[in-house]
């Protein structure tokens, strides 16, 4: 299939980095059902790590195998696959060359008491791997965010100067920020906004609520009059915060909800010009035939179908 | 068009330095408008990163969009263009030798919890993205500031030996500082003479206020009778501490003001001999046809004809 | 000036390069008379380490002086200055940023035996002296080509990691070459192609005559016929051979000859499409009122006023 | 002139140093008035950086200048300069040779509100910048006083390595000592032997006062009847308690008095067996002729003729 | 003694180094009985590596000790001292500071079956050995002379970025060199047209002959007049060939000839503005006393005494 200009124009938006980095972005955005649309649906399967295995896959024990999501996100024609050191190890030898990947290469555990992460893997385990791309997260606002953004940016250098993607989770917490405000909608364009000065390519965000959290915000975005009643309005500020939307964002699949509830929301995510979609749990703690039917809807909706 | 004297003279003073370094001085003093004057007006634009999209970008959405700020700066025939990794990564091909970028490489965040900022890119992504020179933000004052310092002495030496120029921007606060004591008199000359003493080749502070912080500073300033008394007097006394008018120094907009303001405040700095101006909020949040006009009479007024 | 489209158009061949070696082609293709037309012309003095002292400046003795060859490259208005580290080490700082320079890297001498080059000067060095640009001489054909290949490449992928443009002297010699084979058409055609499939930016060759060297080049020339009558059709013919025209080709000045050979040599090597000139001799061996007028003539030629 | 018999007594002391570190004591004993005389008079300017411009250069405004540092110490015939990296950098170049300069590589600033410096200069910085030596100050007492040591110890290594003397401002503050402690003389002469012992060539401290300030060390001073009545007996001890004078010690100018004060103080210092000393704000705050006749009296002194 | 214009002109020269640099230069300039005059001599004692102990110091056997040597060059007022590691190691500690020293960092021996030479000593050992510059032999014409080039130029960059001069001994010998072409006129002009590209600071030559080498030169020799008939004549053609006079260049003894031609070539070379002499064998094959004669006798020669 041939690169098509929409996804052309997409890898256009990367024009300092070099040919192997967007040769990358390509394969995610050239893979899967959405090939070529300029839309994209990634799983992520880190929750092992983050909050342990049987939060993570008692509800479908299925998926205590790293095999099972590989073929998960290949049967359900998604773009990629990240995770983890270990989850990639895994299965990298039988999936090779199957679906692009990222490696996940900082995590945290529910068991620490910091909001810091460890660095998990390098860029070196990225390229023997095989992956497309590699991942890290940052917490912007928690007292360890300087730290978290300056191991991103030393990895993010090498790896691009490898040709490697680089993708960073943008998740707000810690420090002054209320639980609320982890998810404003003030607060999620800035994360939005930090990630991309830093260098990702790809970002990822939580859909923002209508809560605003910072008193110096609020009064811009009043007397701007930024409209944010809508869960699409409020995509198409987090997009316009992402370089006026020369980025690729993808959102998670926020809270717990039912699955007429996760369609609404991602109809407004594509609604207001959001790339796509990454959901973990939602999708890998059901039957794996309830998983790639919802995948199938959710990617019809990104095709303008749902 | 031929180096000037007082530009050769400018380079003089950086007798220390490698050419390379007075090569890229020379491409900001001789860029734009002001070139070969010895004065210089940057676009300095990391409020995004600072202060977060809205608050920064909303009054004048155009100014989203990385490629906005490029084009100003050309456009406003500006010194140099100075920005986070990701707005200049987001433009440094489609604008290749268009104008001397500055790598702004320490960020910080208003989510953040610490007088403190994150070390955002090195020396390497000024080189590979064709950057004249390296920038780093101090908080004097801060708790925090050796740590910074070290920071950018380590970047300082590394870019100076591969021929790159070094920004400081020195911003006093935390620590016993009061709030008033940020623009104090006595403690913006302070900052110029750290960020000369630590190496700077160019130093940004904000406009000083005749107040005095420091009550040791207080006996000197009254015993030796130093006028503070007008905006003009106090710049020429902050360029005396910048190793006696042997430093390159620009002046941020300071505080918020209608127009007549900023062009008065520019014309003291002018008289006083500070070398120009770095002026970001005050230029994209107005229309883009309106923040020419405002540059063109700023750079008026450097020319002697304001 | 801003970047012209002609010059946004030949940065754009170079997609491939990171952004600080497109800034630096900008930067001489954007210098000079001939700023922003889409060719150039350079001066090159190495012939000091190439022929000897005496041989090279004894014309016009002025000329031992490495600050004379700056100044006339400055004076003329070209495009950029290209020298030994020596000669650039004892110019560039009371000429920093005042041309752009090219490190000529690899030299040899004429008591040499062997037909190779030494390795002269580092990445570091062009760094450090503000040069834009690292070049290079390859002697396809010698026995030494290999060695000579494989300094360059290594040099090569350094300086373009650091955004140095990468110029590559082209000069078939030694191995089974016949003398008038160094010149000759195929083989001209052939070291252009070489240079830049090695990754030059920019290639220098000789002009080309009508001569064919090699039998199986010759089958070829003929059944086609390649139109190798005239030096616009050969020079048309090398720039094909560069990458369809997609590489910036200039060329020396050739056989000694008088100045209206010069002249008539030019214009048919812009004719031919040739990007421009790179001439040494014939111009610092003139006293320098004299290099002046010839130089302003072969721009006009460049400029199709010749 | 010949390195003198008691220069090389001198340079013995430092037996298990390379023979780089002598050559650069060296340099330092045998420059100036006092050249051979094995005492010493060095130009300590690092008030800018510790107190502010003002405070320092206010009272006699040329001194804002960096070259006047430079050309005061050559002009009154001392034996060094030592400076922080900005101001040296703005004249190593025009002073190259013209005296032994020592760069004074941590600084804090009147801002801080910790009693710790910040690394502020390298290794590096003093080979490229010519100096004979390279500074550092320790607070013995302060909180941060171990990893202040630590800093010294790791750059001496260094140092010491390239031929480079170590010199340490061993200031004891901060932590339990009273203000008074600070001078008291079982502190300033531990704080010399802890100098000492981190490897330090040329130790600076505060002429001592006759307080002691260490219930423990006093049980000593009594029962040994260490004379400490007069400042000639207690520098006396400072130099005992420096390896039995086997180190060289300089002290500063302790408070400010008026000039005779200075005369009669450094008279001690000279008889009880001082190696020389270290005197910034008494020199450069007064106009130049009145500083070298200062210091010539100085010198005078140290020569025995005072 | 305060560096005079005449030095100071001479370290301006050296614009594109490091201040570091041009400290060393001058310490060798303002070193010994011609300090500040801007002449040189300086005693070279490599010959018991290069041609065997017996031949070098059997006629006076004390110079079979390493300190007599450092001894005769600081007792006969000498600008500097260069010798192998061994040497230098063997002295460097008791002559600390006595005299500038230059590390012969590479050597050849009479054992040899090639003209090359091994690399014997690093930058590190300078440093540490409290050297003023490092020095290499390189044979122009021989089959080894670009290995032997780029041995230099990689120690060069290293040395001048750590704030230590080059010195570079020019020896054409090998290939196609006849036995008298080695000491050609157009061809130690060349010898030292090639060091001074490859970056040395101070170049050794061998006084020229009137013989012409190389039949491409002799055409430009006479076509061009240039006068060859004197020695004084020569010296000049040889000083102008490297860089117009502006690099130090140092004369050998030449060949075994009586005292008085010695004093007649020297006058030569003072006269045509050569910067010095580098006298080994001619010094230290004699007894002690007569040495010191001699060289007293020669330095009046470049004092105008002569």
């Amino acid at each position: 299939m041939k690169i098509t200009r929409r996804v052309k124009e997409m890898l256009s938006w990367y024009e300092g980095e070099p040919p192997g980095v967007k040769a990358n972005l390509a394969r995610i955005l050239m893979n899967g059902k959405l090939a070529g649309t300029g839309r994209a649906v990634i799983l992520p399967v880190d929750q092992g790590w983050e909050h342990g295995p049987a939060r993570s896959f008692a509800k479908n024990p299925a998926a205590y195998d790293p095999h099972y999501h590989y073929q998960l996100a290949i049967d359900a024609g998604l773009n990629a696959y990240a995770a983890p050191l270990g989850f990639l190890e895994a299965g990298a030898d039988s999936f090779a060359g199957a679906i692009p990947t990222i490696l996940k290469a900082n995590n945290a555990n529910s068991l620490a008491v910091t909001k810091d992460q460890a660095v998990t893997a390098s860029v070196h385990d990225a390229l023997r791997l095989g992956c497309s791309a590699i991942g890290f997260t940052i917490y912007p606002g928690s007292e360890y965010q300087f730290e978290m953004i300056e191991e991103v940016r030393e990895a993010a250098l090498e790896a691009k100067s490898v040709g490697l993607a680089v993708v960073v989770w943008s998740y707000p917490r810690g420090g002054n920020l209320s639980k609320e405000g982890e998810t404003a909608i003030d607060v999620i364009a800035y994360a939005a906004q930090i990630a991309a000065q830093i260098g990702a390519n790809i970002i990822k965000v939580k859909p923002p609520k209508d809560h605003i959290e910072q008193d110096a915000a609020r009064k811009v975005y009043e007397s701007e009059k930024i409209d944010i009643s809508t869960l699409k309005a409020r995509i198409a500020h987090v997009m316009q915060s992402a370089f006026n939307g020369r980025r690729i964002v993808v959102f998670s699949g926020g809270e717990a909800k039912d699955i007429e509830g996760v369609y609404k929301e991602i109809s407004e995510i594509a609604a207001g010009g959001g790339t796509g979609s990454i959901i973990g749990r939602n999708t890998f703690q059901r039957k794996k035939a309830d998983a790639i039917e919802m995948l199938d809807h959710i990617i019809g909706i990104y095709k303008g179908k749902g």
